[in-house]
């Protein structure tokens, strides 16, 4: 029985892996059809999406057969209340990487990024990129030492997120269309919140990791 | 054991309650701070989300515990799950009434809602306000009848959101200034995430009445 369970487990925390892989993916191919305007690639994140979703789905299911049939006790129900509230944040993530790819979509053939804008959005894919990436990571071989590194990568999502705000307040009147303000706002609070879900993922490997009943909600938004 | 189990899933119930009620006390307030520029009131809102993600923390606490000592089965265990789930999305729609506060905040003395859009702010707001009653209500006596209900003020939500990107399309360029745009546009989002995440709670309280295991995620983002 023992061992049949220590395997459930095993395989809940290879899907949280493989979720975040996948997350990380479609952040990936989301920056990049933003950064090229590739119509085709933004339209592969969105259909992949759905994938994501039915992962959490089937994950949570797995959950909840695994406490109704195990009732599992100290650490190891921690594990399980853990992959349940993580599941919300991945999939969460997967939604914000397809909200991204959307507006590529919708905006096409135009652009969805004016010019003066770029860089400092090349630099904002380029850290949710590294953030999903050292989630997945951390996820497949939790330690205290990647939570930090998580934490300091949201840290320049928000110092960018501020940057685009002040790039959007020193812009020329009418240099910008309001529908272009608009979007670039929708943007980086997109890439922002993808960080701020990232921390709440690593704040829940923490919480297993030290024992704790319960993460410091206050420190993320 | 069975009578202590009830009383323990019954104060899960109450306190989903209670947190639901002060998430709509929390958007009523945050409405009316934005709609007249109240910097006090916007600071109480700011101040009361801590107490909601304390309740958030207490509430997880206790589903573990009873997960822990109780190990329930069936519908009993549905209701805890759904609890953990439930109070994500209820701290998250803490946030969002907060952060539009946060807004009036920073932009005080000046007004964070310009002339024009006045009027659709107030819809929404108006829209926000019932959907969180509405949640608190279907918290407080679940029965199907909420759900549609909820789900048809989530998608006024989304309407009246278009419309306020109609408008940012439609303004006159210079008639706003960047920095505007971008409020307005947040402002916005905020309100529809609300929206969105009232629809998650409602689909959970259908989950448990109908019996399924698994919401579709599809159906809302």
């Amino acid at each position: 029985m023992r061992e049949v369970f220590k395997a459930e487990l095993e395989n809940i925390a290879d899907e949280l892996v493989e979720m975040a892989a996948k997350v990380s993916e479609a952040m990936r191919s989301a920056t990049e059809a933003l950064e090229n305007n590739d119509l085709e690639l933004a339209e592969k994140v969105i259909d992949a999406d759905t994938e994501i979703d039915n992962m959490t789905a089937g994950l949570d299911q797995r959950s909840a057969e695994l406490l109704a049939l195990q009732a599992p006790v100290a650490a190891d129900l921690r594990v399980v209340i853990s992959a349940l509230k993580m599941s919300v944040a991945l999939e969460r993530m997967g939604d914000l990487a397809r909200h991204i790819a959307s507006l590529v979509r919708i905006r096409h053939p135009q652009p969805a990024l004016p010019e003066g804008f770029r860089d400092v959005f090349l630099r904002m894919g380029e850290a949710a990129i590294r953030i999903g990436e050292e989630m997945e990571q951390l996820l497949d071989n939790p330690g205290l030492r990647g939570v930090p590194l998580i934490n300091a990568i949201d840290e320049e999502l928000d110092q960018l997120h501020l940057r685009v705000f002040a790039l959007i307040a020193d812009s020329d009147h009418g240099a910008l269309s309001p529908a272009q303000i608009a979007d670039i706002t929708l943007l980086s609070r997109y890439f922002e919140r993808f960080g701020d879900q990232a921390v709440n993922v690593s704040q829940r490997v923490e919480y297993l990791l030290t024992g704790s009943w319960v993460p410091d909600l206050s420190a993320k938004d």
